[in-house]
Formats: structure tokens, sequence, C-alpha cells
């Protein structure tokens, strides 16, 4: 028993662990992962560089390994199932949860996973190949097989007398399912319902209708529901409506963890990147984004070569001109933030996108008179000019409103498109307002400051 | 019984009555929300402009009102409660759990609040006063009290005909609490050892023991221990070890989410803005933002005029500069978001750091180098001017290396003075690249190429 208070015991376990392993400290580290749940030791790898990841996988439980394995991050899994050999691969993934394995499975290369495949007994053979049916990210691929199903005819004191009869029921059983003859899924008969009812009653009169999901429902909408319905459990049923198995909540939490945690990477242009990918694995998947950011920051000092002359004419241009590029910038994405979420979230559809975007072009309108004016006030004193403040004013305006509006615009147009917001959204938006900042502030300059 | 497909039936929804209210036809509006469970009216008020939202919330049965306003978001929610009369308040709240109605009154002027406790029954008063005693964002706040709990030394039978002569279960049970004389916490019963072991057994030997948090655990942490153990739930004591009630998944499912949605909100400076705050409300949050962020543009273009000599001189510098600071406001962000969610995740320790610390810097290397290179030659080519080639391609090396330090030290850093990372970072780190990325190119130009 272990309780969690304010202290960070798993942190202050990890500190020790790195101690130990750098100490050699062999007995040391055995203790402290012994007391160690297999998703925190998963926690403390992931936490760990390469080389120190290898010496403390060495300490692990061998009966653990499967476990940790089905925590880890994908792409820290990777890293281990490539280095094991098959036969401890099929060792450690006995004891799991037929969807964890299929989880891992899909990780391998086809040839080791046939090894592991060719090792399990018939049974889980059967339980595995329904779930690899279904891609790994829709319900199929998430569901686990260990359902009990019932009929709505027998008496609650018959399934009493069943399931003392199994000996056991699979974890995280909150209802049971009621299918027909043929395996149609009917509904629902929560657990407690068989504690607190007479016994002599029919299922189908304490059956309760529920929510329950197609096998080709992608994940995010899987966790929607959970989350909308506060469910413990869902069904999971093929075309012809038929009782496949089920999703636990324990497997959803997992996956509204992984889409907060992209969604936060994919902005960075970060993909799956973990803490300590190797270096040359590391540096491609960033160098990619930078490269992508150059070319957008050569269209814009392309745009700033149009004026070189103005500039030379007048170099406090080139002093201000990033505080327009700058202030655009960080307007438009506060817009676009709110764009990409809604549009994650569902809550954005064609009847208010209307609305949102007068919304957000009226934000943008107030917030640039506020600090238009500031910035053309400190320009005014800075340069005692006030053609420049004036001009300097007029075009951070210009720029903060079509930074709303582009902010609001561009997730909805890559959607459309079928691309990620949260991906290129950012990009695009700093390429609109860093040209549209330059050319309105250098252009008008050019126009009414140059003689 | 509702299917959950990909044709997004929820958005249709919105879709059908954003129509429907715009069209007038409340009997459609009527009928599309007696559809829709209360998550789903939430989502869709929350998707709706200000004068929508009350035209809505009219044809919401009553019944239902409490229950949609426990799914809104906190701005949102706070918008009704302060129209609401305290009467149809105390109403709206008398179905809902106690950690919900908690919730709600604490979004409540103090008065409003009183009315609400002064029409509550005895049962559910003590019931709130015992959550009320903790902080919203602790475990105690989380918590409901709803607990069946029993002792160790009765056989399982004698609970079984307990739970009967009760009648019910609260929802979302699945294990009962096994306490002592004193209801000092000891284990639990999971529901369905009492459905398969021998009813003459005592509830000893099958109690189990399990994770349990003391209330005042931060929810952050409540959060981590259930996804790492896969808690459906896990009880909550006080500081004599004592059983003050149990939290639930589905209130951690919206933990999550919520800390999810404000790790993104806060990168943007968005505060608790909704999709459809009130226009000033919304341009007051964001003015703040744009406010700070001005402060280090301008900070930026101090540096700039330092140099302005310079550009006068060779106004290619001008043209080129947005490129070099850019570039490193990019890597660094990549480093910055790894380091943010590290610390957020509890896997940066004080062993680990130096490792971080040397990967990023190597990835900072390698990929400076490549771009520099990169940028080198293009220049090269743009402007024929070999040493303006080397100078932006060596200047764009260290600003790539010290973004890469200064992305993985800055959070560290404001973690240690109790700043969020996650709200500060970027700014700071755009300073530090910005003023970094115009000294070295227009300094290392002043020195080399001015003569």
């Amino acid at each position: 028993m272990e309780e969690i208070t304010q202290q960070e015991p798993a942190l202050s376990a990890i500190d020790s662990l790195h101690e130990a392993l750098d100490q050699e400290n062999i007995e040391l580290a055995r203790d402290v992962i012994g007391s160690l749940h297999p998703s925190e030791i998963a926690d403390v790898i992931e936490s760990m560089p390469g080389y120190e990841r290898d010496n403390l996988w060495q300490l692990i439980d061998s009966e653990l390994e499967g476990d940790v394995l089905s925590h880890m991050q994908d792409s820290v899994r990777t890293e281990f199932l490539e280095q094991m050999h098959p036969d401890r691969l099929a060792d450690a993934t006995k004891n799991l949860d037929a969807d964890d394995v299929a989880d891992i499975l899909q990780d391998l290369p086809e040839d080791v996973a046939d090894t592991v495949l060719r090792s399990m007994d018939e049974q889980n053979l059967q339980r595995l190949s329904s779930i690899l049916t279904y891609a790994e990210d829709t319900a199929g691929g998430l569901m686990n097989i260990d359902v009990v199903s019932v009929r709505a005819d027998v008496t609650l004191d018959t399934v009493a007398r069943y399931i003392r009869l199994l000996g056991s029921i699979p974890e995280k059983t909150d209802n049971l399912m009621v299918v027909d003859r043929d395996n149609h899924y009917l509904g629902v008969l929560p657990l407690t319902e068989l504690l607190v009812r007479d016994p002599q009653s029919t299922i189908g009169v304490w059956m309760e209708e529920e929510s329950y999901l197609s096998a080709n429902t992608p994940k995010t909408e899987v966790a929607k529901l959970f989350e909308q319905r506060d469910l413990l459990s869902a069904a999971v049923i093929d075309e012809e409506g038929r009782l496949l198995g089920r999703i636990t909540i324990d497997d959803v939490v997992d996956v509204i963890q992984e889409a907060a945690e992209q969604a936060v990477r994919s902005m960075a242009g970060l993909g799956e990147d973990d803490m300590f990918s190797p270096v040359f694995v590391t540096t491609k998947r960033r160098a990619i984004w930078l490269g992508i950011n150059l070319l957008t920051a050569f269209l814009a000092a392309w745009v700033i070569g149009r004026f070189e002359d103005t500039i030379h004419e007048l170099v406090a241009l080139a002093v201000l001109m990033p505080v327009v590029a700058g202030m655009g910038g960080i307007a438009g994405s506060q817009t676009l933030t709110i764009a990409i979420r809604g549009i994650a979230l569902g809550q954005i559809v064609k009847t208010n996108i209307k609305p949102l975007l007068k919304k957000e072009l009226t934000v943008g309108i107030l917030n640039g008179v506020l600090w238009s004016s500031v910035v053309a006030g400190i320009v005014l004193l800075w340069f005692d000019d006030p053609s420049l403040g004036l001009i300097i004013g007029v075009s951070m305006l210009i720029n903060l409103v079509i930074a709303a509006f582009a902010g609001a615009m561009i997730p909805l147009i890559l959607k459309r498109y079928g691309i990620d917001p949260a991906v290129a959204g950012g990009v695009i938006l700093t390429t609109v307002t860093d040209v549209v900042g330059f050319m309105t502030f250098l252009g008008l300059a050019t126009i009414f400051l140059i003689t």
C-alpha cells in the first residue's frame, strides 16, 4: 500500500535510481525498482538517456517485462523491441491483455511478430486475431475481448451461479453484456444489479441501454464518448451488430493523454520524439521543421529586400519592423490556438464560423487600436517623428486585424484539405503575419515618408 | 441507445440546433436538445455566441439544468450562474453529485452560495461541507462521499445482505472500502469478490491493498496515480488515516482533459477564455499578453537600434536579420517544448538534467552546422558576398546553440521560482533568441564588414 502525497515519491525514486546506477550499486537499484509499479518503471526508463536505459532493463524482474513494455511510449518501446529475442518477447507478452499485445505486435518487424504469434496458445491467438483485424487507432484496435456476455431471458440467479463457477471476472468489469442467440448486442446488465435485484427476475427486466461503439470508430471519437457519458466501459460491435469486445476507461485515459501530448508536440514540429531519443533521430526530425521554417523566413527576407532603398534612406524602419511583424504573430497565434482547439473538440461547425470570425475580428480591431496607439506614441517619443509614428500605428493595426482573420481561417482551410492544423497552422500564420507586417510597414513608409 | 460512428452525430446536432434557432423553430430545437446527453448540451452551449446561449438555455428541461451546468467549462458556467435565481439554482443542483455541487458553489458569489446551501437538506449539507473543507484542486475537493464501507471481520454473506437491503449502490462503485472500528482505511474489497468467493468467508481474507490518496494531494498527482495504476477509484483519507470519501475515474478524466487544454492555452496567453467569451473579456485578457510581448519586441528593436550606422552602410543586414533571430526562436521552442512537457510529466529530475542538456546542445550544434551552411550558401548566391555569408552562418550557429541551452534551462529556472514555464517560457525564450540573434549578426557584421 503506497500513499501518494506532495512529496512526489515517484520523482525521488527516479533520482535514487539514477544515483544507484551511477555508483553501480546494483543491489540498491534492484531494491528501488522492486518498489515501483510497472508503469513507474516505464516512466523512469523514459527519463533516462539511452546507455542507462539498457542497464536498467537488465535489472527488471522478467515477469514484469511485458507490463513495463505496455506502459512505454511507442518510440521508446520500439527501441527495446528491436533488440529483444523473439522467444523472450513471447514470454514477456504472455501475461498481458490482448489489446496490449496487439499494440506491441504492431511495432514489430513481421518475422519477429510471426515468431511471437507462433509461441502463443490457441485461445490467446484467437483473441489477438480479432483485435488485429482492426486498425490500431480504432475502437476495434483498442478493445479487449474478455467480455462476460449473457442472454436476456435467464434469471439473475443463474448468472450469479455461472459467475461463481467461472471463479473470476475479467478485471474492470462493471457491466455484463447482454446478447441474443446470435451474439447481437442488446444492452448491459450492471454488475451491481446482480447484488441488489430479486434473484428470480430475468436479466431482460434490469438490462440497461448503454452507448456502444462500432469497431471502426476512430479512437478520438471513442475518447469523446467516454468523456461525455462518464462511461467505465462500452461494448464494441461489428457491422452486423454482433458483440466483439469491450473498451475500458483505463485504455481511453491513455488515448486522451496521448492526444494531449501530441497536440503540444506537433505545434513545435517534434513528431514522436521522446526526451532521450537518439541524437541523430532527434536531429533529423527537428531539421525538417527548421527547413520548412527557413523557407518562410527567406520569404519574409525577400519581402524586406524589395525595400532596400527605403531602409537605406530611413534606417529607423529596420529597427522597428520586427515590432510590427512580431505583434501580428502573437495576436494571430492567440486566435489560431482558439480555432485549432475548437476544431479538435468539435465545437466549430458550419453555423458558428461567422460569429467566431466576427468576434475575433472585433477583438483584433480593439487590441489593434489599443496597441497601435501605444506603439505610435513610443515611436514618436523615440524618433521624434510624427509621420513615422502614424505609419507604424496604421500598419500594426492592419497586421493585427489580418492576423485575427488568418488565425481563424487557416485552420478551417487546412482541415478542409485534410491537413492537421496543429502541425501546419503556426508556420503558415507566421508567414502571413511576417509578410503582411513587413509589406504594410515598409510599403506605407515608401509611399509617404520617402521623398 | 445511440451509436457513435464517423458521421460525428454530435456535430450535426450542433448544426441543426443552430439552424433551428436561426429559423426560430422552437419545436425542432427542443427535439434536438431532447436527443442530446447533458454533456453534449453543455458542448453545444459552449459552441454558441452569447446571445444564442441564453435562448438555448430556456429550452432545456429544468431537471437537466444542474447536469448541464456540471459539464460546462468554468468560464461559461460562471456566466450562467450569475444570472440564475438562487432558488432555481438550488433546484438545479438537487440531483447532482456532491463534488459537482461543490464545484458550482465555488464559482458563486458568497450570498448566493449561502441561499443555495440553506435550501439543502441535512444529509446533502453534511456531504458538501466535508468536500468544501478542501481546496478545489486537491483530492479532497475532487472526492465524493457516497462510499460503501464495511468492516474486515464480517462475512461476505452479511455484506451481500446489507447491500440488498440498501437497494442500490452508488454509481461507479467498483470496490467496497474496508475500515476498522474508528473508520480508519484498511483496504478494498472488489465488488466482484462478493460474486465469486465463499459467502461464509470474512472480508479480511479477500481484502486487497490498493493505492489511496490523502485529502490534500494536488489533483495533478491524483491524475498521475490513476493513470499509472489504471485505477477506477481510490479512497481519500484524512491526516489520521480515516476514510473521507473516494475519487472515481470519470472525475479524473476531466482533470486530465482540463490540464491538457490549459497547457495549450497558457502557451498562447489565453487564460480561461472560451470560444465565445464576451468580446471585452477576451480583449482584456489578450491585451495583457500582447503588452508583455510588446516589451520584448521593443527590447529587440533597441538592440537593432544600437547598430543603425552599420545597417545604413549595409542594408542587406536588415534584410537578413529576421532569418537569424527567427530560426533561433524555432529551434529554441523545440527544446523548450520538450523541457516543459518533461517537467509537467515529472520526468526531469536532478540527475538527468545534465544528459538532457548535453543531448539538446548536441542537436543544436548539428542542426546549427547544417542550416548555417545552407543559409550561408543562399546568402552567398543572393548577395554575392562571401564575408556576409560567413557572418550570417556563424551568428546563426551561435544563436541555435544558445537557443538549445536557453530552451532547456529557462523552464527549469522558472520552475525553481514557482512560475509556470508553460506561461512564461515562450516569451522569455523569444526575447533571448531575438536579442542574441540580432546582437551576434549585427555585432559581427560591425566588427568584420564595416570599414
